[in-house]
């Protein structure tokens, strides 16, 4: 039943496929992490990646999982006992407060359904509530990798403008940097966490944090113990390109040629092209007759989308369908969600032709488990992705 | 207009897609052909490609393309002036003769229409009425990859022993071979002509002839001046693993592997999936409403589709399309093909999403393009798969 | 001046010379790490760790550089306020010291002279004056990287049970495991710090804490805040082959592989090879006519050797000229030894040959840089690989 | 008694040592050959590969060994029973002459001693004795791989010239292309014969003929028959960077990268490294009391150098110490020399310490194969290559 001819297709909401480029650059012998062309490697890194993030400020890269990054941000900025007002966009929102509170904070959670993103006007009036300002950080998750629902950015850091607050603004971008328009210093973020292993198109284990001048002020005073993640032992050595401790330096190698692929292609069309793979996934969804996760028409993601089994089960036995007949790995429903949805990650180093084969292995595998659906998922991305093609043609052509 | 996210789809009719495990084995340092780790590689090599080809007796392994193979048949078995009969299967049979004129032999033509495989009977007769046994060789293409037609290997043998005829059959299997069912030693072929960059998985750089006792033996008095080609100097040196000169190291090592991944998933379901996603293909066009070159159902290749191009022309144009939107490469017609047809290469290390990829970007490009057809064409190929895919769990639930 | 051709020289101690087998295990696809291919990666790899530590208890996988695990090791079994006893036995023991009181604990330092490893009998002293059992941990490194000076770990816990003290054992052995004889269960460790960079031979990125029995069960205690580095999140995951978060897959799959890489070649013959390497590299700096930093006979590094420079100044630019003139990095003194030593490191995947290419550098260079010393350290250093290797001849002769 | 850790030394003279980088853009998908991305790879090397030869006109690739491209030389120029003057530089030079007998030709073998270049005078005079003009072609070896004596190719076209003599010069420069230097212009040859997989730093694989107007004219009317070989069907679509049949794609992403770095190091600074290591290796070769080959002082090899064994035997047993003991591969004697001399490979991407642990390799292998020597071979290259890195310095110091 199962083979393995041809080449998997890895289509989770990340890790996400690692081009040939980028695995090619780390397959080097790695170099010593004091010298010269180290040197000249980290100040390339430094030079590029802030424009990643929208953030003129510092981006501090740590040889860590984005789960690092979390807590690095948390460190970084808070004491012990610290109110972090947190929004409960699902579970990796989740992990987040219980991560909050193993470090000794006190996180409070706005409820959700995980069907949304994170309310603006809710945070702001919990916010304006605090007069006390005894909330020092409002926590988001940007791109909810476990349901597939945007949060609005902008909207929380006016809410939190609105109510005067001087909380801090920490977002996790972990399934969105690089993929989804993102703007640190646009949008007035004071953190921003990062890991490499999806829109950066890299195997995991660098994370990001960029750091605003407000969270770089509010570290000089957070009490909570750190060292590894400690962003002032990091500021001098990474001007020169070099860093506190050893790098992962072929990681580094790979995140090199991942900022110069972002640059080449365009941020903008790299954030078009997930726009378009993640419409045309919907319009196959909805051909299919199935439900997407994320009841927010402007919340829907463009990294990932969470698809709803008729009947509230069996994503589970239907993954597995999938895996062993066409060697396709669907993300799971996770913690709330688990067996109840499935996850189509569309996102990284990805291509019209990839999701085209993505989404008719949806569709036969939704055929041989018997779930019940309508034909013609596959074809109505593909009449969506055939005319989203012929656009720029018709548009130079009216010009 | 063009992006080049994500991967290329090399879609024509070889080279194929090399998986990334042979890549990787060939990405090693180049070593000593003359040492012991050298012959273990070798014994191991010749140890396992006859099983390829059907063969017992000794196949010849050259740092060459395909076309270096093709000219180590003639020169190996015939002499200066030796009549051949070679049946024009398409572009490619063509070549051959153009071949076998330069150097010296006097190949005979007989005529087909490019869309037939070699017509079993017709060269039965032409042997028949050759009383003076002038013709030394029969040279077939078993696969033309300008066509996507498949000649009958078998009955072309059972034609020349009818015939009582003594001529060897050569038999080009560049396009089949790994791909096609075929048997050298059962069908009774003198020599198999092969390449390494179609089914076998690999780049272009080698090429291969299994030989039969019978071309051995009349390698002894063949005329043709050969060196390079010369089966005699090979024979001894490659029973201990080793070549008469610097071998292709580095392409053996994938080689070495590649027969691995043959053995490893068996040649039986290796053809049977190339059956499968050729099938499907044919199932494509038909809902498309255009017409497969090949005009016998008997003769329908399982490694490559060629289709006509609804008025005859703009087949290249229609490549375009589909090179710069979707970043695949279809092949081209060739000759007296060219512009009139186009052709999809779904050989080698290819599985059933990376077809429906290839698929619906033939459609998208019939769509942008402009190319009169019917929509549902990949829908059609998609149905197919799955009840394909779903066969083994319904055989296996009736017994 | 300078020119590239041939391959660096990556002489530092570490991070080492990768081999091609690991990078190019690498420099494959990320998987999902929550599927099964992941799965049986990860339980091959918790099978085999182990054995390198000499450690039957759990070890625990962190994308994290060494400094990580020395986190971990510390925020798992203290409390904050906890008084750990360490010995100063370099720079990297003084940085190790600091991260303990960044972390909130109360690092008591034994001072040393930077030429020895840490005294046993000092520590066994100290705890035996510490009748409240204040002190908690005894934390030791046991081959000083900045020093080349090995530390007796059995010692070093013989000394804490002599006292009868139930201070916990942590020790870091990021430049000795896999280079250095070293036993984590024989030697009463309770918890062992390593790398990936070092003896592994892999890319910096992973790094391990290696446990006790009475290790885990202080952790449960333990009073400092952790998530990140938790132990107890990582103990269920980590039996089915998974990790509670994304882990650094494709170093990983480098780690599959440097384990079996270790097995092949044998622990107890990796061993034997770092000491003849450091063996012959001492004949040459005696040859020279300079002095090695280790001041004790007993405690020379088998994985780096630490040169003093003659006069006490100038070891930066003589590492530059043999930087710039023959491509090879060494190690420079760190802090207090900033410019007074150079160091030679000669672990990892390593042999005579490169050993030799590697002194007569260093020999070349102190020619160059006109730094005074003798000729013949070079030829010092081949006499004394070539008695070594003709041993084992004479020793089978013998017999 | 072998370990395997550590690099293999591959000192054989050819193939040599692939850099990564080389490696690494060979470890990339096959592409369309008749596509836009390679119409654009082949433009690149045809615009680049010239230089290397030192000639305007074509350069031809073939998917083949070294060995091809002699017979590609031959049957382009020549037709059956033509006279070829050649001269017994050693095994390679013979090799080609039996290559030349078996295409039908006529090859007239001036005999050497397998100590010496060809001699320009003898060659002069057997001209000049050829009234007729019946000689068409004379063959030399530029560097002759089994001996390591170069010869001197202008003198050989001036000797042509002073004779008046017609004969085409055909020039074999397998192994000193990219390591000594050549000029196939400027020096007046007709076709230059190359391989990939020695200066090139490619493995092996492909093969090259240089050609000059009067070997293009030549081949219009030349008899032998051709086709793989035959220049005439490759000069159209080279001029658009395609070829007349599958090419060896991946190799020729490496060659592209390998011409990269020959210009990158400049061909005047690899001759010149080529030159400084053949002479520190004659430097030990005669502190160890043992005779190099090649008898005369200015025909020594830049590539290799091959030693003659005290006692005249025993070369392959020493080889055997040195492969099993340090894992380095050294060139055997061949033929008349087998047993009598073996060879050391110090060309292609090398540098001064892996040439350090080459001549340490062959100084330990001396002691433990019991060979008659002096010690202090690799200590006089060490002198050797100190006093020639510091020239470049004495040198800036002195302007």
């Amino acid at each position: 039943m199962t083979h393995q001819a041809g080449r998997h297709f890895l289509q989770i909401p990340g890790p996400t496929n690692v081009p040939d480029r980028i695995l090619r650059a780390m397959d080097y012998p790695t170099i010593d992490h004091r010298g010269p062309d180290f040197r000249a490697l980290g100040e390339r890194i430094f030079g590029k990646i802030g424009k990643v993030f929208g953030a003129a400020g510092p981006v501090f890269i740590y040889p860590a999982s984005g789960t690092g990054a979390w807590e690095a941000a948390l460190v970084n900025t808070l004491s012990p006992g610290d109110r972090v007002l947190m929004f409960e966009t699902g579970h990796f929102a989740t992990l987040w407060k219980k991560l909050a509170e193993r470090l000794g904070l006190k996180p409070e959670f706005i409820e959700g359904d995980w069907r949304h993103g994170a309310d603006a006007d809710a945070i702001g009036e919990r916010l304006a509530a605090d007069n006390a300002h005894e909330i020092k950080a409002v926590c988001v998750v940007h791109n909810e990798t476990s349901t597939g629902c945007v949060s609005p950015i902008a909207a929380v850091r006016r809410a939190i403008d609105a109510a005067n607050h001087p909380a801090l603004l920490l977002v996790d971008t972990i399934s969105s940097l690089g993929s989804i328009d993102y703007r640190h210093d646009e949008w007035g973020v004071d953190v921003t966490v990062a890991g490499s292993q999806k829109g950066l198109m890299l195997p995991p284990g660098l994370s990001f944090n960029a750091v605003s001048e407000k969270a770089l002020e509010a570290s000089k005073t957070a009490g909570l113990a750190r060292s590894y993640w400690a962003w002032d032992e990091m500021l001098e050595p990474n001007r020169n390109g070099f860093f506190p401790y050893t790098p992962a330096t072929n990681l580094l190698y790979g995140l090199d040629t991942a900022l110069d692929m972002l640059e080449e292609e365009g941020l903008a069309e790299v954030f078009a092209r997930h726009d378009r793979h993640a419409a045309a996934t919907r319009a196959a969804v909805e051909a299919w007759g199935l439900e997407v996760l994320c009841a927010d028409e402007a919340a829907h993601s463009s990294s990932l989308t969470a698809v709803m089994m008729p009947g509230g089960k069996g994503a589970d036995a239907f993954r597995k369908v999938v895996l062993d007949h066409f060697d396709m790995s669907l993300g799971a429903g996770l913690t709330k969600l688990a067996d109840r949805i499935f996850r189509i990650g569309h996102l990284g180093d990805f291509n019209d032709l990839t999701l085209m084969g993505t989404l008719s292995g949806v569709e036969m595998g939704l055929k041989l488990a018997g779930v019940e659906h309508r034909a013609g998922g596959a074809q109505a991305a593909l009449d969506h992705l055939a005319a989203a093609a012929a656009e720029p043609a018709m548009r130079a052509a009216a010009e």
